[in-house]
């Protein structure tokens, strides 16, 4: 199988490591990478309609397979045509595995040879999800890339489990790599291992293997130090095809991704933008700002001086802020458009670079401006 | 002073009262009338922004001078340049006096002759307002419109409370009256003299010594049977002068609007449609629709068939449904997008109704499909 994903031109800015800028190609059109995917977890980018999405430059969303397969059901979604119609938008849409949330319910979940039996985080009920099950609701709310259903090992965590770990997540991508899939639907493996080179490693070549249209690294940002995460995204990175799509799973801090990127990750997902915005903080360039401190009640400048979003093109500091105050809704919503522009338009900014073959001086400049470190 | 208010066509229905087609002048453009105006309590219009007002075909507004003179302060929205600049809304604007609100705080305020005192319900301090400063934040959010202190009697009270209430009421009227305003801003007077047509009459004729832009009729829909509800529109539009817009407070109910119509009335303004949205209920043709219902799990139809809203136009009543169940602020958003709808083409009807001389065919419709009366 030929890989969906075209290089167009790559930049190296570490020794043994590659920037890419390609096109990914899906049954719901195709995909710039580098690309950030805004996270839809229940069938909506939380506060968004698909039409802001597209007004924002939004090309790929992620849905989340736990939360969709309890609320509404994936035979729900199926029989709404999909997640696709179902939630109004057209285009591409990543699914996760449900892996990730089911390990992160503690004590609530029994782990099994074939899979994980977990209660309801909505009804209390006993649902078990394995390999099969997993690839059998992603099949039904029809995304375009779907994931295998993995172990997510916490950090930290003992060398024993991590190598049992590593060879369920191989007899589990095995089983996932049987199942039928949606019309035009891609199936990624994931690489675990934790903060062992060689597990990784060893993991990524059994996935190699079995044959993926794609592979994530997974099992980063758990907790572990920073310097680890990008050890782990290398040693996975490492002993993946050149020629296949890399997604790094659940990174949004613009640093990570830039570093990311610089050792050759294609896609990523997080809910940073969307969670902050809730929470009344919004990206800017240097960093990020609270809006609902005291000092801006009466700041009527935009909430980011020059950003063309929608928020910044009509409201002030102070008008935000006492929407967030009195939790009025629109308030959120603001900020989420705000802060997805602004991903959006780093990504753009990334991309480019690539294209003009300056992306040392990108990743220079975005370092010294949230980091501080002189350019 | 000429009428802001030029009529552009009358039909009878009711002996007595006229219908009225009119346009309503104000500084910030014309309104045609019969108008209704979504509330935007604290600056929003809950869950929308103003381009999806402009969109959906919403003329004016109202803000609620009680929310806005705490948060964010009178002061505030002034350094903005006004309301309309803070919250980004370029269209008439109708302040309400801040009376309703502090009258309903109960026993957290005590009447004074000069005006209220109370526990503000943001931080508990002790604010006053009376007719000097009501009309003093109103002139600071620079309203197109903007109300007289009044007191809103309950219902039930004695006619010897409402008689010293009316007073009360006309003394404060000549004390707004006295008070500068915005540049171009209108001032009302309301009448009130709860279900006492003498009273009403003796309200109405005091306010109209003192002469105001237009009138409302207030104190209606505050808990009384329905029949004495229209008699208090009946009492109050009988005494007002024809030539002037007369608006009623708070009634946002399809059958009540049609009939306050045919009494004479021109403005209207309800949380109605917006607040039933945010619990689930879509506003249709013939009444309303729970949309959480677990009937419309699986129904693919539109909230509305033939419904031509952004919602309706893109969304099942499936997808809605599970919004709102997962407390998705999407849900609360596209609801509000319908029922907003749903009451602009509804009174697009009415207008168009008077415009044809079948006012009275259009009364029928209405009454027999949200009454189950044989049109």
């Amino acid at each position: 199988m030929p890989s969906p994903l075209s290089i167009k031109r790559t930049q190296g800015v570490l020794p043994g490591f590659e920037a890419r800028l390609g096109t990914l190609r899906t049954a719901h059109g195709s995909v710039e990478t580098p690309v950030f995917m805004p996270v839809g977890t229940q069938g909506t980018v939380k506060t968004l309609e698909p039409r802001d999405l597209r007004e924002l430059g939004v090309s790929t969303i992620l849905g989340n397979t736990y939360h969709l397969m309890l609320r509404p059901g994936a035979e729900t979604v199926a029989a709404a045509g999909g997640l696709h119609l179902f939630m109004g938008w057209n285009g591409p849409i990543l699914t996760d595995s449900g892996g990730f949330q089911v390990f992160s319910l503690g004590k609530t979940r029994r782990i099994r040879d074939d899979g994980v039996e977990f209660a309801s985080h909505v009804d209390g009920r006993r649902v078990f999800i394995g390999p099969v099950e997993s690839m059998a609701v992603q099949r039904m709310l029809g995304s375009d890339v779907a994931m295998c259903f993995d172990e997510c090992i916490p950090w930290p965590c003992t060398r024993e489990y991590a190598e049992k770990s590593v060879a369920k997540t191989l007899s589990w991508a095995a089983r996932c790599a049987e199942q039928p899939r949606a019309p035009g639907q891609l199936r990624f493996g994931i690489v675990q291992g934790g903060v062992w080179a060689d597990l990784r490693r060893r993991c990524a070549e059994g996935l190699v293997e079995i044959g993926f249209d794609g592979y994530a690294v997974g099992g980063v940002s758990v907790g572990e130090p920073e310097d680890a995460l990008l050890r782990g995204v290398e040693d996975g990175v490492a002993a993946l095809p050149a020629d296949r799509p890399r997604y790094l799973m659940g990174v949004g801090d613009r640093l990570q991704i830039v570093e990311a990127v610089a050792r050759g990750i294609d896609m990523f997902d997080c809910v940073t933008p969307t969670r902050h915005a809730r929470n009344g903080s919004a990206f800017v360039r240097s960093g990020s700002l609270q809006v609902k401190a005291g000092r801006f009640a009466r700041d009527m400048r935009p909430v980011e001086e020059g950003c063309g979003c929608y928020c910044c093109r009509n409201f002030s500091r102070a008008y935000v802020r006492h929407l967030l105050n009195t939790r009025e809704i629109l308030g959120e919503r603001l900020l989420t458009i705000h802060n997805i522009h602004v991903y959006m338009r780093f990504m753009e900014e990334l991309r480019e670079s690539i294209a003009q073959g300056v992306f040392d001086r990108f990743r220079a400049r975005v370092r010294a401006e949230l980091r501080g470190e002189a350019a």
